[in-house]
């Protein structure tokens, strides 16, 4: 049951209403990957600097994080620089190195090639399939991508999509992937192209799961401080892909449970800056706010 | 378990990237009690011209409505023109005709005093508190405003805020009335003057109901075509209220399905101009979508 995840691991430089925080450990991989250590084993397929403090590492391997796949590079990091304004709803980039990570090109152990569960993050979607075809056919694959590669590498995008189970996006990478404005049509046009599930994230709105003959959705929960919303996405992918490995079904209900367990997680992220809330939880708050989720949504039939 | 509605009846034009309609039936009046008609007998209160088709008050005796509180003054009916992005979720508002509306000075009929349900909608919160005050003390009194009273009135809206018992807004008319950018927090303090309950719609997101220890979350029925929102809002308020006077309860499990219910009305009213679709429902499929809305979000216990 285990998850491999490919992604970036960054520093990130964050202003939001609530401070400032500098070089604080980041990236999708980070949040995806201590997310998801809460419900299955994780390995990360990363590349970092010789600058990357060893105290994340270190962190990681407390989360029980498999870090065999993390390559280290002459170089610096991945650094991430934004600010939130006072709705938080969207970052605004202010700097973006890419450092090491430009050069990124994943190979996997061969430890790795027979886990079961995959994330492919949010890379050039020629890595994604390059990292899929060094797989032994997984269980399950999922995969996120963002605006860059659906305007740049489209093509390759759609080649990457016809070979995943569930794509993982937000609700304006949706109606751009598709070209429609209408959410619904636009999630019926991507699951033409091959995944079978479509996960839409919506950040304070929640998400909506569409499969061909099935929409289920979701609120987020009401978190009256959000302090930090970067990773939000990359914990829900966590929740969700975690849940799924811990669980070994993808039949409807227990995606339906993954959703919201992925929903659960990116609201304990969005209390604290990085990964901190996140890395401090227990399974016990886990599954009390899994069930809070359920009062917040629940009503009787009539 | 009547129900009264006191708000505008008008002669919109609108045009969607559907197409375009002109001087057809609107107003907050107008979908609120065509919604609510379906589950408990509805009552107007409202003034037009001496320009208001015949056809549109048999149209809501049709439906059962009562409209002896239909005032006709000499002049013209009230007019709202507006426009719809492709992305259809702010109406771009181009002219704005008050007309005989802007005298509106709403005088109860004594039959109407002693009704159970009253709804107030958008208007003057002089005059809201004016009809409430005319009434024998409701079983139920919900209430909507906007961000023009929010603005120009806010003292007199407090006032009113005080004597009701839901407030039915959206969630930018929330963060606006509370000055406060978390919609969480906005809720808290809103509640804090006075309702015991607050219902934030937010348009294809759902809507959020708060009270003083509970939260409920229902996301929008998803619709593949949306021709029209106007009036989304107000069929919701209709449906919502309809129910409540239906079952005659409000504890939380009945105003959770009323919440449902009003997203049910406002789901059909979009996918027609004007209130056409909403007019021509059966209580049949109302209740498909109602369990409909239930297979949407419904998941197991952990």
């Amino acid at each position: 049951m285990g998850i491999l995840v490919v992604g970036s691991l960054a520093l990130d430089s964050v202003k939001t209403p609530s401070g400032y925080r500098d070089e604080i450990l980041g990236g999708s991989a980070t949040y995806f990957s201590v997310a998801a250590s809460y419900f299955a084993p994780v390995s990360i397929v990363a590349v970092v600097g010789d600058d990357f403090p060893d105290t994340h590492v270190a962190f990681f391997h407390q989360k029980g994080i498999d870090t065999a796949g993390l390559q280290r590079r002459p170089g610096k990091t991945f650094r991430w620089k934004g600010e939130y304004a006072q709705d938080l709803n969207t970052a605004k980039t202010l700097e973006t190195h890419l450092n090491v990570f430009a050069d990124f090109n994943p190979s996997m152990r061969s430890e790795h090639r027979s886990l079961e569960y995959l994330f492919l993050g949010n890379i050039d979607p020629d890595l994604q399939r390059s990292v899929l075809e060094q797989m032994r056919r997984p269980k399950v694959v999922a995969c996120d991508t963002m605006n860059y590669w659906i305007n740049h590498k489209r093509d390759s995008l759609l080649k990457t999509l016809s070979m995943i189970d569930i794509l993982v996006i937000n609700d304006a990478e949706t109606k751009q992937l598709a070209g429609e404005s209408n959410l619904i049509c636009a999630a019926r046009r991507v699951l033409s192209w091959g995944p079978k599930t479509l996960v839409v994230k919506r950040g304070e709105y929640g998400a909506l799961m569409f499969k061909a003959k099935s929409v289920f959705g979701a609120p987020a929960f009401p978190i009256e401080e959000v302090v930090d919303p970067t990773g939000a996405g990359d914990s829900f992918a966590g929740g969700f892909m975690g849940y799924l490995a811990a669980c070994g079904a993808t039949n409807e209900e227990a995606m339906r449970k993954a959703i919201v367990f992925g929903s659960v997680m990116a609201s304990f992220n969005v209390s604290e800056f990085g990964p901190q809330r996140l890395g401090e939880l227990t399974f016990t708050e886990i599954e009390a706010r899994f069930r809070e989720f359920r009062k917040l949504t629940y009503f009787e039939d009539i």
